[in-house]
């Protein structure tokens, strides 16, 4: 049974999703299945366009979605996303990077369509802990189960 | 030695990217390492939610990047990617789908502070060619090396 439906999720929410650390084994795992563009898996190449090796942003993006998942989806009623209009990598990420991720509430709003459905538009962000660095940042749509009333 | 420079992308060209077909197994073990919803993990639930088990959102966002990867990165000169303004999963994307990928070049200008730099804006997608269905569209900018002129 879901704890949070999408009356739970009013604008100016923020949650906290926690820390997770840039594994390097992982990053370029990624990057040779999904992303095998040189500065993402030789560390000359990465070092000469981004000052290191650097991840994938698709796995920077994914690292942000699994600490949602676990903050806040695993609870939540969710009904998945259409897709947003912002994602922005400001700064590379490297191996090692202790990344801490957020996530903002900004609008929400019953489905016109489907009254049963909420939509709230909502913030991601990657926040590197060393330099305080924003990583990552995202501005996309979830669809959410309307709190069902008592029968 | 790269063999396309940011000159070569210019506004109107379509690049197909050819097909991918989507594997179950990597399907569910992106979904259970990066967004382990219940929908992109379970039969039962996926077929509630969107009518079979569905892929996560950012496994389809990284079909499409090393399809773009494969046709066009590996042979340019290449300086990442700041970010986009769209992303959308206008459908849902099951196991065993064909998904026909494509680009297309949408703006082109070479960047004022780094001249050396050109901008472009490009839209990515993919589709379904059961049933010609859209399943991803993206639009972001790539940042690439002008090309250098003869000494």
């Amino acid at each position: 049974m879901a704890e949070l439906y999408f009356d739970d999720l009013t604008p100016g929410t923020v949650v906290d999703l926690g820390t997770t650390v840039v594994d390097r084994d992982e990053m370029v795992a990624f990057s040779a299945r999904f992303d095998p563009q040189p500065f993402h898996l030789h560390e000359a190449e990465g070092e000469r366009v981004f000052g290191g090796l650097a991840a994938s942003g698709w796995f920077t993006a994914s690292l942000w979605m699994r600490a949602y998942v676990d903050a806040v989806l695993s609870r939540a009623a969710s009904l998945g996303s259409p897709g947003g209009d912002e994602i922005a990598w400001p700064a590379p990420v490297f191996a090692g990077d202790e990344l801490h991720a957020e996530m903002e509430v900004l609008e929400a709003r019953v489905s016109r369509s489907r009254p049963s459905m909420g939509l709230i538009t909502l913030r991601g962000t990657l926040t590197r802990t060393g330099d305080g660095a924003v990583v990552y940042r995202s501005r996309f749509t979830g669809m959410f189960e309307v709190r069902p009333t008592a029968p």
